[in-house]
């Protein structure tokens, strides 16, 4: 491709309404315009990447015995009144009526389609398993879209479902589908982690995210130190302190903490870490026959802090998780919110493992102003219960029993699920087994954020000149910036002549041909992300020379003119 | 691809509800399935074509210099309300609201949006040309969708767009895209043709399209037998007689011709041809400024059927077309529709060409019942305008000059448009000219039915086994047929051994290795139009051959084992 016949449309300016910096690289390196809240159009050099790596996932899915087809974005309202999540998805779900007034959705996923579509083709156990995929474009109407393409409305995503007579047969897929993953972010080039994740609103038991590791990610991934371990917070199990509880010795005393409202200021007013001090939360109930709900008490060490996703699985507590208001609170306690403690409460009590091996320990008294010292498990509180309710920490030992925890950011750009039997027998979607008996399928999903991808690698692959494309990504793997090409003949036909080498190589090459100055010209190569450089100048020229650069390294060299092409090659990554 | 591990679907029985037999074939080949109204999933075997068919697209677009981007489904109504298509388009443009109340629109085309992102990125004329162009998902509210993927509510489509400094530049990227689609259908391997079109609601003035040739096809194209001329029907001009007109020699005189409503009826009462009668249809006049419409006589031979699109475009015509009711035409002629005729009417009196080359001939009389014959222009009908209002007929002179008019009928497959400003001025969209000053565009835009090609394909080459694909957008090129492979190894190891030699050489093999009849294998890979078929038998492998089946031609043959491979690929059309 050659620059003037091509859109660049690069930027200098700093986007003002972009708050990551993929998003602002991907306007500045004129990869995307905003059309709308949450929908973007892809320009010329936006549409390569957003190929290539679609391209590495169709290749892979495909090695993975995965089977492509095509769903419809639009799809009738019937298949999820049938699933049920016509009425259990909010607004996310968008929903519209056809001129003869028919309900559709525009579809987010396509558990529902693909399931009506399976359970019309499939009748016998010897057509499974069955693993079907699309790249597709799908619509989230997100209440607050933001960062870009990283959480827009309108995306590309690739989604697969898998159908299974059994779960034995579901997790040999589930495997593959692992390894597919790790293969294509692999051939991505991206620095990535499968971690043990929770299954959400989507359903299911087992279930993986595959993170590109970037100090902007929205989630927090618990690794070991030691071992593969890793899961993301909401669901890295923390294990209870080891050894024995300590032996109680003080005796239970009021204490003064007047204005001190926080762990912090407790543990600064009364000289003490904040890990002798025990917080209380206060969350909904799961209501009862009356449709009334209590309060219930979780109790966490002064330095954790809640795992509202362990604590909403917890029976008894109202899911999703709801928060006690300060009313609430106080015609339980009778003090407000920083005084407030399970010492007398005579409501369900929850204490996170840490916070139940704790001994001497300090509480809320439930006096406006006062807190108990002293504080032991058993004596004070009698009726509790003991749960993980809390969130994994940097050196907690980790729970695969090797080593410890580190905590590094993520994003999420892909996820698999067992899904079991959840859409399946809400959509009656059976085989004849063996037996010649009918039995509900097992599935599996597996889904993978296209458009997504392209920011993730740009949060993870960039500096402060620009993008530093992976070469199995880069819009172009070459970029040859010839030095005043309008004035010398020679280095005009140089160019043109490494330009049709590499070409014909098979080599995505950007050829800048227009007339600007060779500073432009490197900034917005550099800016686009081009992995590799070659400048065409005169002086190297008298030597039969160019110069190479690379754009990740920074690493120089002089090429032999007769040797680009080879030496080029064997720079790609492939 | 082993047909145990893909998934089939073919089906036996004729499905009811499909009315043409590309709808028909598509389902029993296992290529798609019906979602809802209008709305299709495609199976693999559907994908494998489709996709086949999007990359010859996408690859001769590259190469004829358009560039690819990626635009939402999803368009904000703001875009349509300023080019005026929110309100002039009917209910075919789906409207809805999303979760904050704000209007959106389904991408019908994308003209709006393409136009917005271009007036944002171009601002000189030095960018220009440009040509952009997407492979993407449309929605159309079709009020009666149909012939399976053929007239869909949602369908693939290439939709090109291209801005330009003047006509000049224009017509050098029209010319050039006119190229890339003959490029695209040689390569297809489908028999197509440009022909001369009308440009329609789409707007703007040259206008061509490409129709695949087929009996079923829904437009009727008018050819010449001796040049290059095609033309659409709707738009191919019909030229007047040549010769003078022959003299008047008869009297008017009012013949009576009762219960004959039809040129038929009155051609055999008065045992005449029905080129002796002209008939008379009455329209409305574009309204006057009191709002009041009035009626014109439109006079065609007896033998010719009026083109609703030549007499809209009339001055003075009401656009769209609207036929005057019984009523109205009762009300000025005092006679049903079946007497009427334009002697001694007052109103606007245009007559088709060959109509007014008429003498001596016979019309409704404006009396129930009765005609006049002897009728002569200028004579008896004073006050009359001459215009091309009909459609031309097989035999009619070539208005290109050469030779005579052949009708065939063709499926629009593309269709390329010279729009001019209709969308740059509506948007504002303009660039600084080389006198600086502030110039509209100008544009085309270049649209391709991907998915209604795959149909089209299928319309054009079937026969009463099934489908017979060309080679460049079969789903799989070659079929592999074992005979008993299940009970013999040495079958099995050479269906296995050629499986991988053409797999490595490139190829799209199907292996069947169901344990099925051969019946039934012959039937399902003719069914779903496999190019080339080895059958693997017992008899031949004592020869050391395979015996070779042409889908198409039904040419058999023994291929050796040992160049089966080399054999394969001359027989495969690039």
């Amino acid at each position: 491709m050659r620059t003037s016949q091509y859109l660049l449309s690069t930027v200098k300016e700093t986007p003002a309404d972009a708050e990551i910096i993929s998003h602002k690289l991907m306007l500045r390196a004129g990869m995307v315009r905003r059309l709308g809240s949450g929908m973007f159009s892809y320009l010329p050099t936006g549409v390569r990447v957003l190929r290539k790596v679609e391209q590495i996932v169709r290749e892979e899915m495909n090695k993975a015995g995965a089977i492509e087809v095509l769903l419809p974005m639009v799809q009738p309202a019937e298949l999820w009144q049938e699933s049920g999540r016509w009425d259990t998805m909010d607004a996310e779900l968008l929903r519209f009526k056809d001129r003869h007034q028919r309900d559709y959705v525009l579809g987010p996923t396509h558990e529902e389609v693909i399931t009506d579509l399976v359970r019309r083709e499939i009748t016998s156990y010897k057509q499974l398993p069955l693993n079907l995929y699309q790249i597709q474009t799908k619509f989230r109407d997100e209440r607050r879209p933001r960062f870009g393409v990283m959480r827009a409305r309108e995306f590309l995503m690739k989604d697969a479902y898998s159908f299974h007579l059994g779960q034995a047969s579901l997790q040999q897929t589930y495997d593959a589908m692992y390894s597919a993953y790790c293969n294509i972010f692999n051939r991505l080039g991206l620095d990535y982690r499968p971690v043990q994740a929770d299954s959400g609103a989507i359903g299911g038991s087992v279930s993986h995210e595959f993170h590109v590791l970037a100090e902007s990610g929205e989630d927090a991934i618990a690794f070991s130190d030691t071992s593969d371990y890793a899961a993301n917070i909401e669901m890295a199990e923390a294990l209870a302190p080891t050894g024995d509880k300590p032996t109680p010795s003080q005796a239970l005393r009021e204490v003064a903490t007047p204005s001190a409202g926080s762990v912090s200021d407790v543990a600064a007013l009364l000289q003490v870490a904040n890990t002798r001090i025990a917080k209380t939360l206060f969350v909904l109930a799961e209501a009862d026959e009356q449709g009334k709900q209590q309060l219930v008490a979780l109790v966490l060490r002064g330095d954790h802090e809640l795992n509202e996703l362990k604590a909403e699985k917890l029976a008894g507590v109202a899911s999703p998780l709801q928060f006690a208001t300060d009313e609430q609170i106080r015609a339980l306690c009778h003090a407000g919110p920083g005084s407030v403690g399970p010492v007398g409460l005579n409501i369900k009590i929850i204490a996170d493992r840490s916070a139940a091996h704790l001994a001497d320990f300090i509480v809320g008294a439930n006096k406006e102003g006062y807190h108990f010292n002293g504080v032991n498990w058993e004596r004070d509180i009698s009726d509790y219960q003991i749960a993980d309710i809390r969130n994994i920490v940097a050196g907690d030992p980790s729970p695969c029993g090797f080593g410890h925890i580190v905590i590094k950011r993520g994003i999420e750009v892909g996820h698999i699920f067992q899904l079991g039997e959840k859409y399946s027998k809400a959509l009656k979607a059976g085989v004849l087994n063996e037996e010649g008996k009918h039995q509900i399928m097992t599935m599996g999903c597996y889904g993978v954020g296209v458009s997504r991808i392209v920011a993730a690698a740009i949060e993870q692959n960039h500096d402060d000149n620009g993008i530093i494309w992976p070469d199995a990504i880069a819009p172009f793997q070459v970029a040859l910036i010839p030095m005043n090409m309008h004035k010398s003949v020679r280095i005009a036909e140089v160019t043109e002549q490494l330009y049709q080498q590499l070409t014909a190589a098979g080599i995505d090459v950007l050829f800048d041909d227009r007339r600007e100055r060779p500073g432009v010209m490197f900034a917005d190569m550099e800016l686009i992300g081009v992995p590799h450089s070659i400048v065409i100048g005169e002086r190297n020229l008298d030597n039969q020379q160019v110069e190479y650069k690379n754009r990740r390294s920074g690493e120089k060299a002089m090429l032999d003119i007769a040797s680009v092409v080879t030496d080029i090659q064997q720079k790609i990554t492939r």
